[in-house]
């Protein structure tokens, strides 16, 4: 199953007063139904991937998914109320064939036959959404859906296939479902970011002089897979933000004596991203470089030690901001100094430690406090790592030394 | 500036009456200005990138961006109407500071300080679309939106703030247009497939008894990426599916004797996502995959044989499908034999080579052909290959030879 709470799901419906809700971004289907949403949702259009969620956490969950995705969806699903539609790829399942003649055997004992659409059916699609919605007794029912996600042209196109329901926006419910974290989630995000940790040990091993970001990336990447390799499993995905010295807009600058490499970087395991950000400087970093990094690492430090149950997010922004302050900042700003991380679609995931947010910080909310700074003429500095809130407080998932690293000799 | 050929965009949107149009889709905004749309669009909301195309070919393309893009744009910046907004990320720039007070004469010497939203403002992002629509008249316009991305919550945000104008779907001329390319994309997608078969060069090098996926997979991205840097480029992305063997739902299958190895992969450069595929058998192929294969090849070769200008998308289908029937493939089915190619949202562009699709073929489309057969208990075999169409028929981009090609030693 997915790694919705259905429980706590349910109480935020009811107090919305949905009956259900219905999603239909690819990360969304796959954290209600624990099955990834399939290769026709890679336009980014709604209907070939659609998750059911009734408010009753006791009612099954439901899912509309390609023939495709189904077949490779295995043991789950027999869980799931799963309805499919035929996609454009021709499939099909054959037991020890020998000529071409047994395959077509195979394709009609399937009963998967007949031809297939160019790409994907939305039609056919929110018919079977209509079916399951009629046999819940919901064709009638108020309904969450997340708008943040849905194209407008499909939307338009839903309302008029499923004339009768009464749809709210559902965005907010799920982000807020998506913010406290179970302990497979927390463990996808601690795999995500050793191997990202992994990597930059890797990156940090290929420094030398005249080194120029693709290069650093590629060993950043390397450290990173073989980290997940030894580890017995795959990355979902990757991502970097790597500069080199002074000059922010340049990509091919060669590394050199007393320039800044700044690396922000995640990993992503099942869809779960990790994020976390280290500043070297090869050779010797200069006395201004030295100053920055020491009042990052001061709201850094200050950020973490407020990071626990109970605390707002605005707090956190309060006290990382006027720490900088205090060392001399007085036009520095960031919109946020971290984010919640998961499977949402951005790397960052809402919510943000950002000014004035009144969120409470909650145990199993994992979160990357960052303290970044842009400057051209000088480079990027940036120390960031995720938390697990714990009862207590906060437990950083990051390992690295939270110095500003020589690379090489001075 | 950007890829969308002005002349023939006005020519589009004067058929269908519209004064200009708008887009938000990341992918859409760089293919009309030629700049990145920046991080601020990572959660798929629309507002922080917008172009704006105006019919009339001699009008200055506007755009409204986040500061933080603006300021990666370099010459392109001075080429374009271009309105900024604040997003959540601190930058500025320096010349030749030494203490953090003069970091923060920068600061206010560039006017560009205060307060910043916590991600992105779209409510003042829409605000600077409606004065560049009333500086060019357009406030009660009849504009086209790329409405197949659009999320239904942006756009009821978007009718509100920018009440005068008459929205059109224009979704569709988007994708004609993106349909032709011109030198520059044709390049990108050549050194694309280039790169892609490089990676695949390095994967059947990679092959032996017992290798996985995850191995095969880590091997074509050390050769694409290797060839992408002896090109002296970089790759903005990459994608495979490989399989091994008899199961298509096993990635942890060791390759044995008689498997195959499918390897549908591609690179991106600079959003150009190359599409191509080979397959290959670990010793000999059982009689069966051989058959399987020679009929998919044939198909390839038919299909490959009409794709030229005046042909129909449609033909290209039924010339394939045909070739299949006739060696004994009864009931096997495909929505499409191919694609366009190209930086839109999916790696698959439209439009399909697929079933009655009367769209007709001419040069400079670059199309992806491709002839797969998917069966559990036999496994993956494809042949594809990316075209580009001339005025007498049509160039692959690929060089790997079409054979099923033999890894070991039988």
């Amino acid at each position: 199953m997915g790694d919705m709470d259905r429980r706590r799901a349910g109480a935020l419906l009811a107090a919305e007063g949905l009956d259900g809700m219905v999603l239909f971004r690819p990360e969304a289907f796959r954290y209600a139904t624990g099955l990834a949403a399939g290769v026709a949702t890679m336009w980014g259009q709604a209907g070939s991937a659609i998750a059911l969620v009734p408010a009753d956490p006791a009612a099954q969950l439901a899912a509309v998914m390609s023939d495709h995705a189904a077949a490779g969806a295995g043991q789950l699903a027999g869980v799931l109320d799963i309805r499919t539609h035929r996609i454009w790829i021709d499939a099909v399942t054959v037991d020890s064939p020998r000529t071409i003649a047994d395959i077509d055997v195979a394709y009609r004992a399937s009963g998967n036959v007949g031809p297939r659409p160019e790409t994907f059916d939305r039609q056919a699609c929110f018919r079977l959404l209509a079916d399951l919605l009629a046999e819940r007794g919901l064709s009638r029912g108020v309904l969450g859906i997340d708008l943040d996600f849905m194209p407008a042209a499909d939307f338009a196109a839903l309302k008029a296939a499923v004339p009768g329901v009464a749809w709210r926006d559902a965005s907010d419910i799920l982000r807020r479902l998506r913010l406290i974290k179970n302990g497979r989630e927390i463990d996808r995000l601690r795999t995500a970011a050793a191997c990202a940790e992994a990597g930059l040990r890797s990156m940090a091993r290929a420094a030398r002089p005249g080194v120029r970001v693709a290069e650093l990336s590629a060993a950043w990447l390397s450290g990173a897979t073989e980290a997940a390799r030894l580890g017995g499993h795959g990355l979902s995905g990757h991502w970097d933000y790597i500069s080199i010295g002074p000059d922010l807009h340049n990509a091919a600058a060669p590394l050199g004596e007393g320039d800044l490499v700044k690396a922000d970087v995640g990993t992503l395991v099942d869809g779960y991203s990790s994020d976390g950000a280290r500043t070297f400087v090869w050779g010797k970093a200069s006395p201004l470089a030295a100053d920055i990094y020491k009042a990052l690492l001061e709201a850094f430090l200050a950020g973490a030690e407020i990071l626990k149950p109970g605390r707002r997010f605005g707090e956190v922004h309060e006290t990382m901001l006027s720490t900088m302050r205090r060392n001399g900042f007085r036009e520095y700003h960031r919109g946020h100094f971290g984010h919640s991380v998961g499977a949402a679609a951005g790397i960052e995931e809402w919510p943000f430690l950002s000014s004035g947010n009144d969120i409470v910080i909650e145990p199993d909310m994992v979160l990357a406090l960052e303290a970044p700074f842009y400057a051209n003429g000088i480079g990027a500095l940036m120390i960031e790592e995720q938390f697990l809130v714990t009862p207590q407080g906060a437990e950083s998932m990051n390992e690295l030394p939270r110095d500003l690293v020589s690379l090489g000799q001075a």
